[in-house]
């Protein structure tokens, strides 16, 4: 892992930012005559370049990206017609038996059964439907807007990856079918070695591994920074919960659309600060612009809060439903938060790097986190789960004794409803022969993500440690 | 771990049972006119308070310990009611289909479905059933005696663990929200620190971790004497199973019963041995007056008999039924014997830090025990699950070709059946690829049970090590 | 393990397989008048002899052998006889609901429920349709030919196995109970020493540990050989999938009957090789011999293959579908594949040792093969789960509103195949944690197998070091 996270460095880049608006010479060395012609000479957007390069690697090339991006436009459309197509075109009448069918001119008059085209409307009756209704025509169109953008978005997305790709195959040596046998480390080599022959970067002669992690993370940087100084408004005291701490997806990209590549932003180029924002007499006025930038960002949000809303339910419902059936017990699985992954970042360290590290912590954490268990809580889940398992004992009985049981209405409802909280609950009853050694959890998970406040030491039993911990490995479902 | 076994203290102990009936200088200590008038100075039955007070804190103070003897009295309540509802409540035959329901006036003609409600006896005609079966009656009114008792007994417990929670935050200072952050090690130091300010204990000035537990180890450290020098009479040759051991909770109930603290035990005060059981010179009358109370014993244990067998087979049908179509493979789960956590006690352990030891010792005994397999169940256990598995095999692609199938009678009891019967089976069958190393893992499970008989030294792979390792950790569903 | 590969080793084996003909001073040795008079006094086939005893040990003695031969018997007459039930005498009409059944004379006029005789025709019917189907009788008599061939193969083991079991019990003493306490160095020991008192071996006095695994693996030393040296023909260069093993239970079995012991095989007596083989003259001409030897067994393998591959569906059908029901995941897994369980074998190295080797090896395999995942494939896997996630959750959402869905056509078979579908799906998606370290996991796959091709060094996470090793560590499921 690189990490060169002194202040000379962080001069060295800033001083960098100045040099890329005026290179050094550039007119001396744009028309070199001797070297290869090639078209990865004096790349502009070079941050941009890196990037893609980086992302392509780690994405496994171009057919995996570019494939996960044409599903997610498909994922997009799948949900929207689907979901159109059960509120409008579906008789739940029919599908529920409150309805009779008649099959007229069946071939077995005695046997009638419900089949599942018996349930759908007609095509006409469904468009009808659809058209009376204005706001669903409303969702729908949005919904279009919305997805023509993002087709755009990955057209552009695989013209430039496609470049990317003759990148590597051209300039770097490396196949398509090899690329997972390279390492980011080998492909950085690949990369230097590289500048010495075509002038990617026309600045410097010679490229460092620390100016590509710099370029990388230019921005990734600035966000470590200002978690690290609690400068963005994360942490909230609400007053019940206490201390809690807010960053979402959704928040995260807002932060970094203010910051960094939004209009309005402190950015220009896409890559070097405004030179305005240096000065330090200008500092009231910028922060009132800045103020007035976050104000309209926050009423676009207000505004498209709702179609937010409904699209995550609709998703988080075709995403998780079926898992929650299957293993109740994920409900109670962590993830690093997102809060975490910059807390506990290093500068200038690689997405890859910052993963493999948490992911060596991830066993010990929850270990460490499911050490604790609420005895409160036990108690409660205990006792639900003997008296929804007395009932469901009951009815299992009665159900391997004559399977007519289950013909009674909402029978078996009840007993996937009971095996869901019996499930539910026993994941909260912790395991009678659970070995309790916090110290030494915590000292493994520290062993893997480097930072701890101080007042953890020694207090590994302690619920404030737990607690705290609980805001860097958060419940993936609070996600 | 306090580890103090030698005979010297065990000599101490005794010398200090007779100190508690005259305390030397009891006139002179008990109206000290300086020092905090609190209502814990001169505490009788220590052995008593010191009890509770660990019991509070292993308990995780008064709030959970009230709840869940809250809840059993609910569950005992749940258990009585719930089975005679189904006994004389449910109409089975409109459950099973046997029995036609019309519900006339009903706004579906054509839909005939029963319901719960249609299956359920209206009350008058359930009251009459109960009142005319005097069975039944009997039972409902011991069932209510007995729960008015342990209502009594919930009610001292709620009045003096109330007192403990008083003197956990006035005298200990230890807040209820903070008490699972303290270890019973900090707990008890300011137990002794608080001795030196307000004498709890009138007959030394200061307390020390062993007298600590000793007032609360105060039986149990004879139980464990008494199993250690094989003195209950526990082992039994049975003529087939050959030696077995039986040590149920109900035994164990009747021997702590017999010896401390019921009527006719060895004990006055509930903490001090009666001095006749010191006299050499009685011991033929005393062990035969003590014969005496163990035939009334045994007399009341058999009358009670049915009433405890029908408690525990309904307990352990609404507990377990559940657990079992669940889980089956939890069958072969196993335990650390109530003998087993007697054998390997030591002197004044605690039971928590008994616990902690048995629990690090847990894992590696399981893949001890695992690792031996009956050769002969195996190959019985094999042909059974592919005999079983054909059957299942044929019915799953039938169902999966058509679901109609499921409603042939029957049909859906034998899936279920078979299903367990499988996964029974196949709980038999070892894995492939298992390491068999029985050495190493029972020094795994010695390191931390700490007793080892001699003869199982190098013998860790032969049958009768794993047999005599079986008294000690034992199969679940045993107990 | 024994390990004595040298060439020197090979030597005295081929020397001893000269001096079995010809017992040096025979006729002085075998009218031995003093000493046991048992009949296990000069074996004639040693070789034989000691597998046996070897097998015994391994299979844990007589009972468990011919209880497991006893019930091979049984499951081929299962198979065999459910199937002919299964296509002839049942009315899959009824069972599908196609056909009505109308239960005259039933107590419960509105209860007309399908039962399983219902569904089962009579047996003169069954036996008519039996008669008129030619094809079936062939079967069926082809079966219970080759069912009579392997009862009377029961039959000889029985009687050998029996010898050998009084072998164990009357010469080396170890009684039926214990035998699950010995080890098999133990029971070889007994054996050498046995040797002394009486010569069950003529040609030495004494036998060494070296000598009992000479015999025992005569032939397995033979294939280890032959497939280190890259003689057996079981590399293919496929057009599509590239170089691979093919070498599966019956091309082994092939082998070791061309070369071991089938008609015309390399042997004599069936432990020593014909002295023809010896003579580098006649190499041409043997083999040409061995080649029509193998023409023939191919041409028997080619009149077999309809049958092997009709029973081995059925097998696999019984034996598989319940387990791809239950889990899923189960597909994925992994076993040491035959060639691999013959490359990675040490000359002398016993089935237990290799196995116990093996068994340690194969969870760090498992986890390096696991550590690999085909990122294209998970794209693909994600997205099919997504999409079958949705419907299945849409089709869970209404059950569990109202259970009347169910009997819909083709809900309940569409809910089953979803969900398999997900969670094979599932399967191939790597986990968001996991920690990739190939070096490691392969080092400690090598420290238990042993063998390691130069290449696979320092390319632990190369593609093509993973698909070497998939050739000895095949999916279970291909076998």
């Amino acid at each position: 892992m690189a990490r060169f996270e002194t202040y000379q460095e962080y001069q060295r880049l800033g001083a960098e930012d100045y040099e890329e608006d005026s290179p050094p010479g550039e007119d001396l060395l744009v028309h070199v005559p001797e070297g290869l012609k090639d078209s990865w000479h004096h790349i502009k957007n070079l941050d941009n370049f890196f990037t893609r390069i980086y992302h392509f690697h780690q994405k496994n090339g171009f057919a995996c990206m570019m494939l996960s991006e044409f599903f997610e436009l498909v994922q997009f459309l799948f949900v929207v017609l689907f979901t159109t197509f059960l509120f409008n075109c579906v008789e739940y009448d029919v599908l529920f038996a409150n309805k009779f069918i008649n099959h007229t001119g069946s071939s077995h008059p005695e046997r009638n059964k419900v089949t599942l085209p018996d349930a759908i409307l007609p095509t006409e009756e469904c468009t009808a439907r659809i058209q009376k209704n204005g706001w669903i025509i409303f969702l729908l169109t949005m919904a279009a807007v919305f997805w023509v953008y993002r087709l755009v978005k990955v057209i552009c997305n695989l013209l430039s990856y496609w470049e990317i790709r003759t990148f590597y195959i051209k300039a770097l040596r490396i196949p398509t079918v090899e690329l997972c046998n390279y390492s980011w480390q080998e492909v950085q080599a690949r990369l230097i070695l590289l500048q010495r022959e075509q002038q990617m970067c026309i600045h410097k002669k010679e490229l460092t591994e620390l100016d590509i992690y710099h370029r990388i993370l230019r921005f990734k940087n600035y966000m470590v920074a200002m978690v690290n100084k609690s400068l963005l408004p994360v942490h909230l005291s609400l007053p019940l919960l206490g201390d809690v701490i807010f960053f979402s997806q959704g928040l995260k990209y807002n932060f970094e659309m203010i910051f960094f590549w939004g209009p309005g932003s402190l950015f220009q180029n896409k890559w070097n600060l405004h030179p305005k924002y240096k000065r330090s007499g200008s500092r009231l006025e910028l922060a009132q612009q800045l103020s007035r930038v976050v104000l309209l960002v926050g009423i676009a949000n207000l505004l498209l809060c709702p179609f937010i809303l409904v699209w995550q339910i609709l998703y988080a419902f075709f995403s998780y439903t079926e898992v929650i059936k299957r293993e109740p017990g994920s409900l109670g699985a962590r993830r690093w938060s997102l809060f975490g992954r910059l807390y506990l970042r290093h500068f200038n360290e690689l997405d890859h790097e910052l993963q493999a590290r948490l992911s060596r912590g991830y066993k010990p954490a929850t270990k460490y986190m499911n050490s604790f268990t609420s005895p409160l809580l036990t108690v409660f889940a205990q006792n639900l789960a003997f008296f929804s398992g007395s009932i469901l004992a009951v009815l299992i009985a009665l159900t391997v004794y004559d399977e007519d049981v289950l013909t009674v209405q909402h029978i078996l409802t009840a007993i996937t409803v009971l095996g869901i909280v019996v499930t539910v609950c026993r994941s909260f009853i912790p395991d009678e022969y659970m070995v309790w050694c916090p110290e030494q959890l915590l000292q493994c998970v520290l062993a893997h993500i480097h930072y701890m406040p101080d007042h953890w030491k020694g207090n590994a039993n302690k619920c404030e440690t737990r607690d705290e911990m609980a805001q860097l490995f958060q419940y993936k479902a609070v996600r």
